[in-house]
């Protein structure tokens, strides 16, 4: 293990006590969208366009500035090469271990292990049905790879469970035959509550439909499998993770053993390399054409220059609609913080809200927000420039609605047009006038376009690493800890807390004192209510 | 046809030159979360808990005050009266007359046509395979109903096909009879591309599978019967719908034929019952009772004078998953919009971007970023006292969480109480202050609680009609008009441009001159890829 293990964490200052801060903010508030200028990075078979970003000359001299001041070069150094970069717990974030193309050998083992299994259940023809029990990272990505290469079927039959919610388990195990159902346990701790309830239900009901052996049906990954081993996971079911994967990137793990079952071992080999490439462009190419890193500083630009509170997310191609949550969750752990490493409260505003939905599904449910809204959102297109169907005018289409929904949030449309358009239509000139109000479209909006050749297992490998090494390029600027998530810590103890009182063995006065009024009146109601 | 036209529509002053608007706001910043005060609503079957809002008497007395000089009352009155309330387009938005118990005749007709065809198709047993083929609002709403009833399994196999991309139709069809699948267009227009290139493909698909009457297998919902007639549809399959619903509320339509051939009639009837309630229970309660009303205040105080830029709706339930993007649509495309009706930009933030996810997921995927990121967001928690399902335990689990998030983001957690966690762990005194610092939650965060007893047809109906209503009201104090979409009109228009430059007949050297350099750059390159 290379992992060395550090009690002094760096301590980068605020960002307003560097000069360095002052002078990007100052060069990317004269710099602007350059509409005649084409920006374009190519990067491990992808194409980033950052024309729709504002840009100056100034504004990549001060960034450069900015990032050697972050001490950006060796921070990504220490990072690649499996050193502490996870400061408050102590540990590495080495999921670009994962997928090095001659990975050390313990990931080795369980990248053979996993694709043994595989092969095995293949040449068997064995599990017609797969139900993967995990959630947020265990879950994401998986669900991701196997609805953008399974979207037309499978001839295995893939659920996914991860909310607590007992309708999820009961819809998930619904019409299966639990002879031929395998059940995939993916949790990191192997305590994650609700991977292990839902778990327990699955095993509950292959035992309740006679199956002899129901632990023989279950495979658990994760980083303790003492833990999985007590819970009654066979050895050769239990495939590892480490402590120095984040639960976030995780689907470079043996988490994808699900999507290997489901579109093939194959599609986890493509996306392992398609991000071990990307990994090779971040490490070497020099920043001015380095897409995560340029990608990164037009984000710090929108969001704590420019103001704008979140991002949005428009992959122009219906297989990636589990892009969405996977980047949301990539992003909001990582950089929905607002303390800095130095213990301080950030001092400028951190990481966006992240959302978005496939266009053009979103153009029919929120663009008229992005082009007419008070404060709009920049954006991230993301189309395949070749399709894998036979429709090509459906294709085409596709093209033209993603070039004209960023044109149209660049350009705008002014009031002058809009008049004119009015009256051609045949108003009134006061009808005309007013209603031409209502036409213009502010335009100046920001935006990002990803091009990639095709969908395939390498170009999503590359860019989910794309956005990985962007996240980490901000949190770098921003002077905060993109790997550990302690808001995600918080509630689940007070939870704990609200499950013993509304269980039985609690006297109803002592329920909820410390509550406020409202938390306290649906424990009282919620209680009695579960006939407590 | 009790609809009246009118080319006077009202001109609300902008809201800084209201003295009203000045008081709302002094009195909602001089206002607070009061902890020790229960705030509850009860409303066609939910009850709504404002306490996690500000709240104060003088806000109260405020907000009736603004609301009278916005003319509320009345503008209601023309709204559920099917007046002209969409004035720059002219019409009514009379979606609450398709819910009406004793509804007009036309309205009455089509509903009885719709549950006959149902009702025939069940007796035989008919149509094992629909395909619903819609955009926006209609789609969201019908999928919403179908997740949330259907998530077990429904002896139809039902596919929604949206994007034009032509994955999701090859996706859409793909393992399906054509001899028993039912094609459902549904567009109010019936001139969507997406809707009409779609059913374009699937009517190729039936004829190629050598169903000898492949326009027999087709039903079109639309507001305009003789194009989907010049199509081929079937005088008998065309279900109609009126210019005065829109598409974003086109769920109360015909367009839940589908639904009702998923998961029943009776489920559509519900959720029409459900809804009219809350109907009634906004034309007649008291301001202060009246929880579309409530809801829309304290929505307003946090975007325009709290500052919030996002929405985020947490519907602690696996069944409402389509909740999300169905709010999205319904909010955004009425909200944002930054001309008022007078024709004046907006002088204070309208519509927030709204996203989402269901707990307990959305707590392993960005939770992260609500407690202890730099913004935050309200948090719409939505939740059912009653479950389903056989497992108390998830339940128990489930109701713990939704309330422990809640009051984490109300509570927060100081500096103080963090440091004595870190002490407890064993730390290091130096290490404890300093990592304590990164286990802060700011709290203060607002948020609403809806609850739902069980989830119902009933309570679903409530539920979107709640919603609705909310925003009716927000868009009358902001002074915008709900019912129009013109950002969604622009894009169009330049995509048709985009379309014909990557086609055959153009000359490569006329594309693209008049786009900006990216723009033109992708243009080029697009059609190059597509063999132009």
């Amino acid at each position: 293990m290379p992992i060395t293990t550090s009690d002094h964490p760096p301590l980068p200052l605020p960002l307003p006590q560097l000069p360095e801060w002052a002078a990007f903010v100052a060069a990317a508030k004269a710099a602007s969208i350059r509409v005649n200028d084409l920006r374009l990075v190519t990067a491990a078979g992808l194409q980033l366009d950052l024309s729709g970003q504002s840009q100056s000359p100034a504004m990549s001299a001060c960034a450069k500035a900015l990032l050697n001041t972050r001490h950006f070069d060796s921070l990504r150094t220490q990072l690649l090469a499996g050193q502490v970069a996870n400061a408050t717990e102590n540990r590495a974030a080495w999921h670009t271990a994962l997928r090095e193309p001659a990975p050390i050998d313990e990931v080795a083992a369980e990248r053979r292990r996993m694709n043994e299994f595989v092969r095995l259940a293949d040449s068997e023809r064995r599990w017609r049905n797969i139900v993967h029990i995990g959630i947020g990272g265990s879950d994401w990505g998986v669900r991701l790879a196997v609805s953008a290469f399974g979207y037309q079927g499978m001839w295995r039959n893939v659920r996914f469970v991860a909310n607590i919610d007992g309708h999820a388990i009961a819809g998930g195990l619904a019409g299966l035959d639990p002879r031929d159902t395998l059940i995939v346990l993916a949790s990191k701790s192997f305590t994650t509550a609700e991977t292990l309830q839902n778990g327990q239900r699955a095993v509950e009901w292959l035992r309740a439909a006679g199956v002899a052996n129901p632990m023989g049906q279950v495979v658990a990954i994760t980083a303790r499998p003492e833990v999985a081993r007590a819970w009654g996971v066979p050895d050769a079911h239990i495939f590892k993770l480490w402590d120095w994967v984040g639960g976030r990137f995780s689907v470079w793990s043996s988490v994808s053993l699900t999507t290997s079952l489901a579109v093939g071992s194959e599609v986890v080999a493509g996306m392992l390399a398609g991000a071990a490439a990307m990994d090779a462009h971040f490490a070497q190419a020099p920043a001015a054409e380095n897409a995560p890193i340029q990608m990164a500083m037009a984000g710090i630009v929108n969001r704590s220059v420019l103001g704008y509170g979140s991002l949005n997310i428009a992959p122009y191609d219906f297989r990636l609609a589990n892009l969405v949550p996977y980047i949301q969750q990539l992003e909001m752990e990582s950089l929905g913080k607002s303390t800095g490493l130095d213990g301080q409260p950030a001092s400028v505003p951190t990481g966006p809200a992240v959302w978005g939905m496939p266009g053009t599904d979103a153009q029919h449910t929120f663009f008229q927000w992005l082009h007419q809204g008070s404060d709009g959102a920049p954006v991230d297109f993301i189309v395949c420039q070749e399709a894998e169907h036979d429709w090509p005018e459906h294709h085409k289409s596709l093209l033209a609605n993603c070039l004209a929904q960023r044109e149209a949030l660049l350009r705008g449309k002014t009031y002058e047009t809009a008049l004119d358009e009015c009256v051609a239509e045949g108003m009134p000139m006061d009808r005309a006038r007013w209603l031409a109000r209502h036409r213009v479209h502010t335009g100046g909006r920001p935006s990002n376009l990803i091009v990639l050749p095709s969908l395939t297992p390498y170009t999503l490998g590359s860019l989910l690493a794309l956005y990985e090494h962007k996240v980490f390029v901000q949190a770098v600027v921003w002077g905060i800890n993109p790997f550990d998530q302690w808001g995600v810590e918080y509630g689940k103890v007070l939870a704990k807390g609200i499950m013993k009182e509304l269980s039985a063995d609690n006297a109803a006065e002592n329920r909820a004192s410390h509550h406020d009024a409202s938390t306290a009146h649906w424990v009282k109601a919620f209680a009695k209510s579960l006939g407590v």
